[in-house]
């Protein structure tokens, strides 16, 4: 049975994992019969956003790994705690919390940078050769830790925030949300998802096959624990 | 194209809609086209639990709307705005939030009592031959407002819970996570979802034969708005 890790950032699409991504993620692990870990920051939201106002809710404060569990429904650990010897591939869902509290592409633009504890875990399992999956906009995550290796990655199509990525030296492909960007070599496979997705079917196929092809990638080495 | 409405009760298994189980029934629902409104009272959450931890949070206070508004990427109304005429279906998705916002069985067992914008849309949908389907702990709102009328249902097979369902007048049939139940009389389909489901993958055959039966009873009447 393969081990795989989802790293989380909340629960909700504007200040947290995007709720759809993250379930149909779950349901396609649980598909191939996996062994799941969720685990996220403990650490404070950047914001909390109501989600049918439209504002943000400047009097309350969450924290990443409390909400997080919600989606997990009450399963998950702090990223720091997380074995990665013990996990095949990592999964980033999306949702704009990958871009707020993972790291702060969402308010710092060309010059954001991403939490240590994820920072870590993106560089620990990418030396380690484990496969990892990035969804919508958290392919962000892998441009700055791993753009210099000219990683390729995608984030759908938007010109201002491909610009940001290149910046960091990844290689952008543009992508449809039913289909994947893979990078053999560095083993990152990426889908946009919500970044360009119109319907929650289009989303299901995109994560459907991003994750066929990392249980495939992970089954060519052959190192599964 | 068919009109199904979709109430929330929050976000979140321990004190909202069951994450899970409400993507899975958007996603049945989206596979068959239908058109989704989602629906949620605007009222505050019987209370916030961390669902890390497994503590009641007692300093804070969330609003069942705006927490049901993440699961629905902020397209959602206030319940007390539904067009009942324009809709086909009713589905209530499970969770704690079921029993705890849209009804208080969680708190007050046989002497509970249903939320009245739930209970009105429930009442006015199943006498205007809606068929309306109810999932996990939700078929507690059908034996309040329906029992009467001895209505077909099914939580699973917790004994004491369904003795409450039962003293409503509800006919309780248990069932297993796979499988659904139907009133074809009144109306009504239910299935137990997590109530006894070990993993998703059984949740989502459950509910995908929910959703299939409501849909078919639907298209039986012709009624489509």
């Amino acid at each position: 049975m393969k081990n795989i890790a989802i790293i989380l950032s909340g629960c909700g699409v504007y200040d947290g994992s995007e709720i759809h991504e993250t379930v149909l993620t779950q349901l396609a692990l649980a598909r191939h019969k996996t062994q799941v870990t969720c685990a996220a920051p403990n650490v404070d939201q950047a914001h909390v956003y109501d989600h049918f106002s439209g504002e943000v809710v400047v009097k309350q404060s969450r924290n990443v790994l409390t909400e997080s569990a919600r989606l997990a429904r009450g399963d998950i650990i702090d990223i720091d705690e997380l074995d990665l010897d013990a996990q095949d591939a990592i999964l980033f869902p999306g949702g704009y919390g990958a871009a707020k509290n993972l790291c702060n592409f969402a308010f710092e633009g060309s010059s954001y940078s991403v939490h240590p504890s994820v920072e870590a875990v993106v560089k620990n399992a990418h030396q380690a050769g484990k496969v990892i999956g990035f969804i919508c906009i958290s392919p962000t995550i892998a441009a700055a830790v791993l753009g210099t290796e000219q990683v390729k990655i995608t984030i759908g199509n938007d010109i201002e925030a491909v610009g940001v990525l290149q910046s960091k030296g990844a290689h952008h492909i543009n992508c449809p949300a039913e289909d994947i960007v893979v990078d053999s070599l560095h083993r990152i496979v990426s889908t946009p998802a919500y970044m360009v997705a119109d319907n929650l079917l289009q989303v299901e196929t995109g994560i459907n096959k991003l994750v066929d092809k990392v249980l495939e990638m992970v089954e060519e080495t052959g190192d599964s624990t």
